[in-house]
């Protein structure tokens, strides 16, 4: 998906919602659990209950590889059913990968071309020929760590230096000449909503993917005066706060609940 | 496995070869291809030859992931049959994970109780928080990124920054706090040998996961000189230079012979 359909999805639906499809096999209904597949049965639920209210969903393969093989298998099919039924959508793996160069470039087919998905997020750790690869496809995205929405920021990417900018924005403005505002955008966490600003001044025009809001306890309008755009340059993800927020029978129209009262404090953003 | 009992098998064996089983379908000989799971009946080889010069096999689980649901099947197979065939190997999942506490638990059940490796090699840049959950698991470790071999590494990990140590400097130091030389360890490039000996001033004890010697252009012998302490204290991988020794119905003699060539250049360093 391009920069610009990205946006235009965005400002037809006034939402920049991204729903993360983290199904947690102890967390899901359990009137769910004896079906074949139930991991692919919640998520085809959740996804079909929220694509009116968000644009882009997110799963992230840690669910998937611990339930193994049929993990991945759920993942192939929540993809393909994404696909097929919502092809608006924007999907990004949530995998957090990074190698040398070779290795990058596996991870990158198995992404982009086995499982399609548009983005997928990258660990910056090692530099550029372990982003770059993933920047080789038409209409593909990397979408790289800079800010985490995790106490952990702090060791590293937030690590106070005498005279010194801290990692992240090191990373940012590194990272930031490897691509372009449309094959990058920037993981940068809600619960951190005051550096986005400090955030902007660098990359003033890529998409940044804000995790933490709700479970985390961030909030959305700090991250709107913060962090928008002319673009709108935001998907705001939200996780847990939609996929549980019921365990009954009821999951999915308390998840539609959830997911519509996010989109309405997002319109007004939405011009 | 234990520390004790990786620095038994090194002394009985007087190696400390890993051999890193990165199954490229590009790479592996023609003949093998026709097989119904050519990857696994490709390491299958590969183990079987080079078993005896190596203590640790180390795949790296991008190239199965780039083959899809039938690539991890793959994996999972070649896991259980290094440890049903070659039990007192070490086995490490070079998947360089990392992300937010409930996530990198999942990825911990995922290689540990799942894939059952010994190890699982970490992304740092998330902080404690995301490196943790690797360490809850009796017998089992996280190997976290220092130093890489590649070219990239000069963009955050080897910094120069004035007065103020570079980045994976600080990164061993504040990591090493979360755990112990008995469940942490670190991956340092083999390219970067000369800077072994900094790597060795701040973590005198813990194993170093060392990439890079042969097709990366590492060399052994300055590896040893300053990176050996008074348990052996590390792991040299080599993959590319092993398991494509030859393309030809030969490889697996080709392989055996290059891990043996290793080994014997090992040998006078254990004593």
């Amino acid at each position: 998906m391009t920069r610009q359909e990205l946006i235009d999805q965005i400002r037809a639906k006034k939402s920049f919602l991204c729903v993360g499809l983290d199904p947690d096999i102890e967390k899901i209904p359990k009137h769910i659990l004896h079906l074949e597949d139930a991991i692919f049965e919640f998520n085809k639920r959740i996804i079909d209950a929220t694509a009116d209210h968000c644009v882009a969903f997110k799963p992230n393969t840690a669910f998937y590889e611990a339930c193994g093989i049929s993990g991945m298998q759920s993942l192939e099919k929540t993809i393909k059913y994404i696909r097929h039924h919502h092809p608006d959508h924007f999907v990004i793996a949530d995998a957090k990968r990074g190698d040398i160069g070779n290795t990058s470039a596996m991870y990158a087919r198995a992404f982009f071309k086995r499982l399609h998905a548009d983005a997928i997020t990258v660990a910056p750790y090692m530099g550029r020929d372990s982003v770059e690869p993933f920047l080789q496809f038409e209409g593909k995205w990397a979408i790289v760590l800079a800010l985490t929405s995790n106490e952990g920021a702090r060791d590293f990417q937030n690590m106070a230096s005498a005279g010194q900018a801290p990692l992240y924005q090191q990373v940012l403005k590194t990272s930031a000449t490897w691509g372009t505002p449309g094959n990058m955008m920037y993981v940068v966490g809600a619960t951190q909503a005051a550096m986005l600003s400090e955030v902007r001044a660098i990359i003033p025009e890529h998409f940044l993917l804000v995790p933490g809001v709700g479970a985390q306890g961030g909030s959305l309008e700090e991250v709107c005066r913060y962090g928008l755009n002319k673009d709108i340059g935001l998907l705001v993800n939200a996780s847990r706060s939609i996929l549980y927020a019921s365990g009954e029978k009821d999951f999915a129209d308390a998840a539609e609940a959830e997911a519509r009262k996010i989109r309405q404090e997002m319109q007004p953003f939405v011009s």
